[in-house]
Protein backbone atom coordinates (compact mmCIF):
# COMPACT_ATOMS: atom_id res chain seq x y z
CA UNK A 1 0.00 0.00 0.00
CA UNK A 2 1.31 3.33 -1.01
CA UNK A 3 0.56 6.82 -0.42
CA UNK A 4 -2.83 8.20 -2.39
CA UNK A 5 -1.91 11.21 -4.83
CA UNK A 6 -5.73 12.40 -4.65
CA UNK A 7 -7.94 11.16 -1.46
CA UNK A 8 -11.61 11.47 -2.55
CA UNK A 9 -14.32 11.65 0.16
CA UNK A 10 -17.86 10.46 -0.29
CA UNK A 11 -20.08 13.16 1.77
CA UNK A 12 -23.61 11.62 2.99
CA UNK A 13 -23.53 9.33 5.61
CA UNK A 14 -19.45 9.31 4.98
CA UNK A 15 -18.74 13.12 6.20
CA UNK A 16 -22.17 14.04 6.92
CA UNK A 17 -24.58 12.42 9.92
CA UNK A 18 -27.88 11.59 8.24
CA UNK A 19 -29.22 11.20 11.95
CA UNK A 20 -31.41 14.59 11.92
CA UNK A 21 -32.57 13.96 8.79
CA UNK A 22 -33.88 9.87 9.54
CA UNK A 23 -35.84 11.89 12.27
CA UNK A 24 -37.77 14.06 10.10
CA UNK A 25 -38.20 11.24 7.59
CA UNK A 26 -39.19 9.19 10.79
CA UNK A 27 -41.93 11.44 11.02
CA UNK A 28 -43.00 11.46 7.71
CA UNK A 29 -42.96 7.65 7.26
CA UNK A 30 -45.75 8.03 10.71
CA UNK A 31 -42.78 7.02 13.24
CA UNK A 32 -41.90 3.62 11.27
CA UNK A 33 -38.49 4.12 11.94
CA UNK A 34 -37.99 0.77 10.40
CA UNK A 35 -38.53 2.16 6.88
CA UNK A 36 -35.25 4.45 7.05
CA UNK A 37 -32.87 2.08 5.53
CA UNK A 38 -35.63 0.56 2.76
CA UNK A 39 -36.25 4.20 1.87
CA UNK A 40 -32.30 5.38 1.69
CA UNK A 41 -31.79 1.75 -0.15
CA UNK A 42 -34.50 2.29 -2.62
CA UNK A 43 -32.86 5.84 -3.14
CA UNK A 44 -29.78 4.06 -4.00
CA UNK A 45 -31.51 1.65 -6.04
CA UNK A 46 -32.66 4.15 -8.28
CA UNK A 47 -29.39 6.43 -8.34
CA UNK A 48 -28.18 3.50 -10.00
CA UNK A 49 -31.45 2.27 -12.54
CA UNK A 50 -31.28 5.98 -13.65
CA UNK A 51 -27.51 5.96 -14.56
CA UNK A 52 -27.75 2.14 -16.17
CA UNK A 53 -31.15 3.61 -18.51
CA UNK A 54 -28.74 6.40 -19.38
CA UNK A 55 -30.86 9.05 -17.95
CA UNK A 56 -30.06 11.70 -15.24
CA UNK A 57 -32.34 13.11 -12.77
CA UNK A 58 -30.60 15.17 -9.34
CA UNK A 59 -30.68 12.90 -6.24
CA UNK A 60 -33.19 14.65 -4.12
CA UNK A 61 -36.06 14.28 -7.03
CA UNK A 62 -35.11 10.31 -7.16
CA UNK A 63 -34.95 10.37 -3.09
CA UNK A 64 -38.42 11.96 -2.87
CA UNK A 65 -39.68 9.83 -5.37
CA UNK A 66 -38.01 6.50 -3.23
CA UNK A 67 -39.94 8.16 0.02
CA UNK A 68 -43.54 8.25 -2.09
CA UNK A 69 -42.50 4.36 -3.15
CA UNK A 70 -41.85 3.34 0.53
CA UNK A 71 -44.83 5.30 1.70
CA UNK A 72 -47.24 4.00 -0.77
CA UNK A 73 -46.10 0.40 -0.07
CA UNK A 74 -46.74 1.09 3.64
CA UNK A 75 -49.87 2.53 3.92
CA UNK A 76 -48.79 5.83 4.57
CA UNK A 77 -50.13 8.64 2.25
CA UNK A 78 -47.57 11.33 1.09
CA UNK A 79 -47.69 13.32 -1.47
CA UNK A 80 -45.36 14.81 -3.88
CA UNK A 81 -44.53 18.09 -2.49
CA UNK A 82 -44.53 16.98 1.23
CA UNK A 83 -41.71 14.27 -0.08
CA UNK A 84 -39.70 17.13 -2.05
CA UNK A 85 -39.83 19.21 1.26
CA UNK A 86 -38.32 16.53 3.78
CA UNK A 87 -35.58 16.12 1.43
CA UNK A 88 -34.54 19.65 2.21
CA UNK A 89 -32.95 18.51 5.29
CA UNK A 90 -30.32 16.85 3.04
CA UNK A 91 -29.13 20.71 2.93
CA UNK A 92 -28.13 20.59 6.59
CA UNK A 93 -26.58 18.26 7.90
CA UNK A 94 -23.55 18.43 10.74
CA UNK A 95 -20.22 16.63 10.26
CA UNK A 96 -19.75 13.22 12.45
CA UNK A 97 -18.07 14.34 15.08
CA UNK A 98 -14.35 13.38 14.32
CA UNK A 99 -14.60 14.72 10.63
CA UNK A 100 -13.28 18.30 11.01
CA UNK A 101 -10.19 16.60 13.31
CA UNK A 102 -9.79 14.14 10.41
CA UNK A 103 -9.74 16.27 7.26
CA UNK A 104 -7.35 18.96 9.33
CA UNK A 105 -4.55 15.91 9.92
CA UNK A 106 -4.66 15.03 6.19
CA UNK A 107 -4.69 18.44 4.95
CA UNK A 108 -2.17 19.31 6.93
CA UNK A 109 0.20 16.26 5.82
CA UNK A 110 0.22 17.52 2.55
CA UNK A 111 -2.71 15.17 0.80
CA UNK A 112 -4.79 16.79 -2.02
CA UNK A 113 -8.83 16.56 -1.12
CA UNK A 114 -11.78 16.50 -3.19
CA UNK A 115 -15.08 15.96 -1.94
CA UNK A 116 -17.33 13.54 -4.99
CA UNK A 117 -20.67 12.66 -4.21
CA UNK A 118 -23.79 11.71 -5.58
CA UNK A 119 -25.47 14.88 -4.37
CA UNK A 120 -26.66 17.38 -7.06
CA UNK A 121 -23.70 20.59 -7.81
CA UNK A 122 -25.96 23.21 -5.78
CA UNK A 123 -26.93 20.70 -3.09
CA UNK A 124 -23.16 19.50 -2.69
CA UNK A 125 -22.41 23.23 -2.30
CA UNK A 126 -24.47 24.41 0.28
CA UNK A 127 -24.28 20.87 2.35
CA UNK A 128 -20.30 21.50 2.48
CA UNK A 129 -20.73 24.98 3.65
CA UNK A 130 -23.81 24.14 6.46
CA UNK A 131 -21.36 21.72 7.92
CA UNK A 132 -18.46 24.37 7.66
CA UNK A 133 -16.05 22.11 5.57
CA UNK A 134 -15.88 23.75 2.02
CA UNK A 135 -12.66 25.16 2.85
CA UNK A 136 -10.87 21.81 3.94
CA UNK A 137 -10.96 20.64 0.21
CA UNK A 138 -9.06 21.53 -2.93
CA UNK A 139 -11.99 20.64 -4.81
CA UNK A 140 -15.83 19.87 -4.95
CA UNK A 141 -16.96 17.52 -7.33
CA UNK A 142 -20.51 16.15 -7.96
CA UNK A 143 -21.59 14.33 -10.20
CA UNK A 144 -24.32 16.03 -12.05
CA UNK A 145 -21.35 17.64 -13.56
CA UNK A 146 -20.66 13.65 -15.61
CA UNK A 147 -24.69 12.65 -15.75
CA UNK A 148 -24.14 9.28 -14.31
CA UNK A 149 -24.24 8.42 -10.71
CA UNK A 150 -21.33 6.68 -8.75
CA UNK A 151 -20.65 3.29 -8.48
CA UNK A 152 -20.80 4.11 -12.21
CA UNK A 153 -16.97 2.85 -13.25
CA UNK A 154 -16.67 6.19 -15.81
CA UNK A 155 -17.89 7.88 -12.85
CA UNK A 156 -14.38 7.18 -10.77
CA UNK A 157 -12.18 7.22 -14.21
CA UNK A 158 -13.73 11.13 -14.79
CA UNK A 159 -12.87 11.91 -11.55
CA UNK A 160 -9.28 10.91 -11.45
CA UNK A 161 -8.57 12.34 -14.95
CA UNK A 162 -10.35 15.83 -14.09
CA UNK A 163 -7.51 16.04 -10.75
CA UNK A 164 -5.10 14.72 -13.09
CA UNK A 165 -4.19 11.57 -11.33
CA UNK A 166 -4.01 7.85 -12.51
CA UNK A 167 -6.49 5.73 -11.20
CA UNK A 168 -4.03 4.05 -8.90
CA UNK A 169 -3.04 7.35 -6.96
CA UNK A 170 -6.59 7.41 -6.21
CA UNK A 171 -8.07 6.42 -2.80
CA UNK A 172 -12.29 6.77 -2.11
CA UNK A 173 -13.00 7.34 1.39
CA UNK A 174 -16.64 6.04 1.87
CA UNK A 175 -19.06 4.81 4.69
CA UNK A 176 -20.30 2.70 1.94
CA UNK A 177 -19.88 -0.90 0.59
CA UNK A 178 -21.18 0.14 -2.63
CA UNK A 179 -19.03 3.34 -3.17
CA UNK A 180 -15.51 1.32 -1.92
CA UNK A 181 -16.97 -1.93 -4.32
CA UNK A 182 -17.64 0.83 -7.40
CA UNK A 183 -13.96 2.83 -6.93
CA UNK A 184 -11.54 -0.40 -6.17
CA UNK A 185 -13.34 -2.18 -9.72
CA UNK A 186 -11.78 0.96 -11.60
CA UNK A 187 -9.02 0.80 -10.13
CA UNK A 188 -8.80 3.23 -7.38
CA UNK A 189 -7.55 2.12 -3.55
CA UNK A 190 -10.19 2.71 -0.96
CA UNK A 191 -10.76 2.79 2.78
CA UNK A 192 -14.11 1.81 4.59
CA UNK A 193 -15.89 4.09 7.08
CA UNK A 194 -17.42 1.37 8.83
CA UNK A 195 -20.06 3.46 10.69
CA UNK A 196 -22.91 1.80 12.64
CA UNK A 197 -25.52 -0.01 9.61
CA UNK A 198 -23.06 0.13 7.02
CA UNK A 199 -21.39 -3.24 5.52
CA UNK A 200 -18.50 -4.01 2.65
CA UNK A 201 -19.75 -5.35 -0.42
CA UNK A 202 -18.56 -9.43 0.36
CA UNK A 203 -18.41 -10.09 -3.14
CA UNK A 204 -15.66 -7.23 -4.11
CA UNK A 205 -12.11 -6.69 -3.19
CA UNK A 206 -11.87 -5.63 0.36
CA UNK A 207 -10.29 -2.19 0.66
CA UNK A 208 -6.90 -1.44 1.64
CA UNK A 209 -8.33 0.15 4.94
CA UNK A 210 -11.03 -0.44 6.90
CA UNK A 211 -11.70 1.51 10.27
CA UNK A 212 -14.59 2.68 12.52
CA UNK A 213 -13.91 6.08 12.45
CA UNK A 214 -12.47 8.62 9.60
CA UNK A 215 -9.69 9.98 12.61
CA UNK A 216 -8.27 6.11 12.75
CA UNK A 217 -8.41 6.54 8.94
CA UNK A 218 -6.87 9.48 8.45
CA UNK A 219 -3.97 8.46 11.11
CA UNK A 220 -3.43 5.64 8.87
CA UNK A 221 -3.13 7.61 6.31
CA UNK A 222 -0.76 10.15 7.48
CA UNK A 223 1.98 7.14 8.04
CA UNK A 224 2.32 6.61 4.71
CA UNK A 225 3.86 10.07 4.07
CA UNK B 1 -50.75 1.42 -28.57
CA UNK B 2 -50.32 -0.73 -31.10
CA UNK B 3 -49.90 -4.80 -30.34
CA UNK B 4 -46.58 -5.79 -29.85
CA UNK B 5 -44.64 -8.35 -31.90
CA UNK B 6 -42.86 -9.85 -29.16
CA UNK B 7 -43.80 -10.40 -25.30
CA UNK B 8 -40.98 -10.16 -22.83
CA UNK B 9 -41.88 -11.53 -19.22
CA UNK B 10 -39.75 -10.76 -16.09
CA UNK B 11 -40.16 -13.79 -13.88
CA UNK B 12 -39.45 -13.57 -10.01
CA UNK B 13 -42.48 -11.72 -8.45
CA UNK B 14 -43.76 -11.30 -11.59
CA UNK B 15 -44.69 -14.40 -12.83
CA UNK B 16 -43.46 -16.39 -10.08
CA UNK B 17 -44.87 -16.00 -6.28
CA UNK B 18 -41.75 -15.59 -3.72
CA UNK B 19 -44.08 -15.88 -0.74
CA UNK B 20 -42.60 -19.29 0.25
CA UNK B 21 -39.47 -17.89 -0.37
CA UNK B 22 -40.30 -15.24 1.97
CA UNK B 23 -41.26 -17.15 4.69
CA UNK B 24 -38.21 -18.83 4.80
CA UNK B 25 -35.88 -16.11 4.69
CA UNK B 26 -37.70 -14.34 7.35
CA UNK B 27 -37.00 -17.86 9.17
CA UNK B 28 -33.26 -16.99 8.63
CA UNK B 29 -33.37 -13.07 9.84
CA UNK B 30 -34.93 -14.84 13.10
CA UNK B 31 -38.48 -14.15 12.10
CA UNK B 32 -37.77 -10.52 11.36
CA UNK B 33 -40.50 -10.17 8.17
CA UNK B 34 -40.45 -6.68 8.24
CA UNK B 35 -36.37 -6.73 6.51
CA UNK B 36 -37.64 -8.45 3.76
CA UNK B 37 -38.74 -5.82 1.66
CA UNK B 38 -34.92 -4.37 2.33
CA UNK B 39 -33.18 -7.67 1.77
CA UNK B 40 -34.71 -7.73 -1.87
CA UNK B 41 -33.77 -3.93 -2.32
CA UNK B 42 -30.32 -4.52 -1.25
CA UNK B 43 -29.97 -7.36 -3.97
CA UNK B 44 -31.33 -5.49 -6.38
CA UNK B 45 -29.13 -2.47 -5.45
CA UNK B 46 -25.86 -4.50 -6.05
CA UNK B 47 -26.93 -6.70 -9.10
CA UNK B 48 -27.07 -2.61 -10.69
CA UNK B 49 -23.94 -1.83 -8.53
CA UNK B 50 -21.87 -4.93 -10.16
CA UNK B 51 -23.56 -3.70 -13.99
CA UNK B 52 -22.17 -0.09 -13.34
CA UNK B 53 -18.68 -1.78 -12.13
CA UNK B 54 -19.04 -3.79 -15.56
CA UNK B 55 -18.81 -6.98 -13.46
CA UNK B 56 -20.72 -10.01 -13.35
CA UNK B 57 -21.79 -12.36 -10.24
CA UNK B 58 -24.73 -14.82 -10.60
CA UNK B 59 -28.32 -13.11 -9.01
CA UNK B 60 -28.14 -15.68 -6.31
CA UNK B 61 -24.53 -15.08 -5.53
CA UNK B 62 -25.56 -11.44 -5.11
CA UNK B 63 -29.02 -12.15 -3.02
CA UNK B 64 -27.17 -14.27 -0.78
CA UNK B 65 -24.05 -11.62 -0.42
CA UNK B 66 -27.34 -9.33 0.17
CA UNK B 67 -28.70 -11.10 3.08
CA UNK B 68 -25.60 -11.46 4.83
CA UNK B 69 -25.40 -7.46 4.61
CA UNK B 70 -28.89 -7.17 5.75
CA UNK B 71 -28.12 -10.05 8.79
CA UNK B 72 -24.91 -8.18 9.91
CA UNK B 73 -27.05 -4.98 9.95
CA UNK B 74 -29.57 -6.35 12.15
CA UNK B 75 -27.64 -8.22 14.81
CA UNK B 76 -28.71 -11.73 13.14
CA UNK B 77 -25.17 -14.08 12.81
CA UNK B 78 -25.41 -15.57 9.38
CA UNK B 79 -22.78 -17.56 7.81
CA UNK B 80 -21.85 -17.65 3.95
CA UNK B 81 -23.08 -21.25 3.82
CA UNK B 82 -26.19 -20.98 5.47
CA UNK B 83 -26.76 -17.75 3.31
CA UNK B 84 -26.08 -19.57 -0.30
CA UNK B 85 -28.65 -22.30 1.27
CA UNK B 86 -31.28 -19.62 2.01
CA UNK B 87 -31.45 -18.52 -1.64
CA UNK B 88 -31.93 -22.53 -3.13
CA UNK B 89 -35.55 -21.83 -2.41
CA UNK B 90 -35.55 -19.30 -5.32
CA UNK B 91 -35.62 -22.25 -7.93
CA UNK B 92 -39.12 -23.61 -6.74
CA UNK B 93 -41.32 -20.57 -6.22
CA UNK B 94 -44.91 -21.62 -7.97
CA UNK B 95 -46.76 -19.01 -10.03
CA UNK B 96 -49.17 -16.79 -9.11
CA UNK B 97 -52.71 -17.89 -9.36
CA UNK B 98 -53.44 -16.49 -12.73
CA UNK B 99 -50.16 -16.84 -14.44
CA UNK B 100 -50.91 -20.62 -16.40
CA UNK B 101 -54.36 -18.67 -17.74
CA UNK B 102 -52.93 -15.40 -18.68
CA UNK B 103 -49.98 -16.93 -20.82
CA UNK B 104 -51.72 -19.33 -22.47
CA UNK B 105 -54.30 -16.31 -23.39
CA UNK B 106 -51.85 -14.85 -24.83
CA UNK B 107 -50.09 -17.88 -26.79
CA UNK B 108 -53.29 -18.20 -28.08
CA UNK B 109 -53.72 -15.16 -29.67
CA UNK B 110 -50.39 -15.47 -31.33
CA UNK B 111 -47.68 -13.61 -29.35
CA UNK B 112 -44.41 -14.61 -29.32
CA UNK B 113 -43.56 -15.04 -25.55
CA UNK B 114 -39.60 -14.83 -23.92
CA UNK B 115 -39.20 -14.99 -21.07
CA UNK B 116 -36.29 -12.14 -19.80
CA UNK B 117 -34.87 -12.70 -16.65
CA UNK B 118 -31.81 -11.30 -13.73
CA UNK B 119 -31.81 -15.26 -12.80
CA UNK B 120 -28.87 -17.46 -14.07
CA UNK B 121 -29.03 -19.35 -17.17
CA UNK B 122 -29.58 -22.74 -15.08
CA UNK B 123 -31.21 -21.08 -12.36
CA UNK B 124 -34.23 -19.42 -14.46
CA UNK B 125 -34.21 -23.22 -16.61
CA UNK B 126 -34.93 -24.61 -13.25
CA UNK B 127 -37.48 -21.98 -11.78
CA UNK B 128 -39.45 -21.99 -15.19
CA UNK B 129 -39.29 -26.34 -15.32
CA UNK B 130 -40.30 -26.28 -11.44
CA UNK B 131 -43.29 -23.79 -11.87
CA UNK B 132 -44.34 -25.60 -15.13
CA UNK B 133 -44.01 -23.06 -17.66
CA UNK B 134 -41.49 -23.87 -19.72
CA UNK B 135 -43.65 -24.68 -22.66
CA UNK B 136 -45.37 -21.78 -22.26
CA UNK B 137 -42.62 -19.56 -23.68
CA UNK B 138 -40.61 -19.42 -27.46
CA UNK B 139 -37.78 -18.42 -25.77
CA UNK B 140 -36.31 -18.13 -22.40
CA UNK B 141 -33.11 -15.67 -21.74
CA UNK B 142 -30.88 -14.93 -18.80
CA UNK B 143 -29.09 -12.17 -18.72
CA UNK B 144 -25.71 -14.14 -17.92
CA UNK B 145 -26.03 -14.43 -21.44
CA UNK B 146 -24.54 -10.61 -21.91
CA UNK B 147 -23.21 -10.32 -18.47
CA UNK B 148 -24.98 -7.28 -17.27
CA UNK B 149 -28.40 -7.03 -15.27
CA UNK B 150 -31.82 -5.38 -16.17
CA UNK B 151 -32.20 -2.33 -16.20
CA UNK B 152 -29.36 -2.04 -18.34
CA UNK B 153 -30.50 -0.25 -21.63
CA UNK B 154 -27.92 -2.49 -23.04
CA UNK B 155 -30.11 -5.68 -22.35
CA UNK B 156 -33.02 -4.88 -23.70
CA UNK B 157 -31.33 -3.69 -26.74
CA UNK B 158 -29.88 -6.91 -26.98
CA UNK B 159 -33.13 -8.75 -26.13
CA UNK B 160 -34.64 -6.85 -29.15
CA UNK B 161 -32.28 -7.74 -31.22
CA UNK B 162 -31.73 -11.45 -30.08
CA UNK B 163 -35.50 -11.70 -31.09
CA UNK B 164 -34.99 -9.74 -34.64
CA UNK B 165 -37.75 -7.09 -33.66
CA UNK B 166 -37.37 -2.80 -33.18
CA UNK B 167 -37.26 -1.78 -29.66
CA UNK B 168 -40.83 -0.16 -30.59
CA UNK B 169 -42.39 -4.08 -31.04
CA UNK B 170 -40.90 -5.34 -27.90
CA UNK B 171 -43.33 -5.05 -24.76
CA UNK B 172 -42.13 -5.38 -21.26
CA UNK B 173 -44.45 -6.85 -18.68
CA UNK B 174 -42.84 -6.88 -15.05
CA UNK B 175 -44.17 -6.19 -11.38
CA UNK B 176 -40.96 -4.40 -10.67
CA UNK B 177 -40.91 -0.18 -11.15
CA UNK B 178 -37.57 -0.27 -12.18
CA UNK B 179 -38.16 -3.10 -15.00
CA UNK B 180 -40.60 -1.01 -16.63
CA UNK B 181 -38.91 1.60 -16.46
CA UNK B 182 -35.77 0.57 -18.21
CA UNK B 183 -37.78 -0.71 -21.17
CA UNK B 184 -39.95 1.89 -21.60
CA UNK B 185 -36.21 4.02 -21.70
CA UNK B 186 -34.34 1.80 -24.17
CA UNK B 187 -37.64 2.49 -26.19
CA UNK B 188 -39.96 -0.88 -25.56
CA UNK B 189 -43.66 -0.67 -24.60
CA UNK B 190 -44.37 -1.57 -21.00
CA UNK B 191 -47.33 -3.47 -18.69
CA UNK B 192 -46.79 -2.82 -14.84
CA UNK B 193 -48.33 -5.85 -13.04
CA UNK B 194 -49.53 -3.72 -9.86
CA UNK B 195 -48.77 -6.52 -7.39
CA UNK B 196 -48.69 -5.70 -3.70
CA UNK B 197 -46.22 -4.31 -2.56
CA UNK B 198 -45.42 -2.88 -5.75
CA UNK B 199 -44.59 0.56 -7.15
CA UNK B 200 -44.12 2.15 -10.17
CA UNK B 201 -41.54 4.81 -10.45
CA UNK B 202 -42.74 8.13 -10.96
CA UNK B 203 -39.99 9.39 -12.86
CA UNK B 204 -39.91 7.74 -15.25
CA UNK B 205 -42.78 7.38 -18.24
CA UNK B 206 -46.35 6.12 -17.70
CA UNK B 207 -46.63 2.20 -19.57
CA UNK B 208 -49.07 1.56 -21.60
CA UNK B 209 -50.86 -0.96 -19.01
CA UNK B 210 -51.32 -1.17 -15.65
CA UNK B 211 -53.17 -3.66 -13.88
CA UNK B 212 -53.31 -5.59 -10.56
CA UNK B 213 -52.76 -9.00 -11.90
CA UNK B 214 -51.04 -10.67 -15.43
CA UNK B 215 -54.70 -11.75 -16.58
CA UNK B 216 -56.07 -8.40 -16.90
CA UNK B 217 -53.33 -7.45 -19.16
CA UNK B 218 -53.43 -10.48 -20.97
CA UNK B 219 -57.19 -9.62 -21.73
CA UNK B 220 -56.04 -6.01 -22.87
CA UNK B 221 -53.72 -7.22 -25.23
CA UNK B 222 -55.95 -9.91 -26.66
CA UNK B 223 -57.79 -6.99 -27.78
CA UNK B 224 -55.15 -5.54 -29.60
CA UNK B 225 -55.05 -8.64 -31.98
Amino acid sequence: MKAPKVIFFDVNESLLDLGNMKKSIATILEGKEELLPLWFTTMLQYSSVTTLSQQYTNFDEIGAAALQMVAANNNVSLSSEKAKEAMKSFSSLPPHREVVEALNTLRSAGYKMVALSNSSSDGLATQLKNAGLTDLFDEIISVEQVGKFKPDSSVYLWASKKMDAQPEDCMMIAAHGWDVAGAMWAGWQAAFIARPGQQLYTLAPKPQINEPNLLLIAEKLVGLK
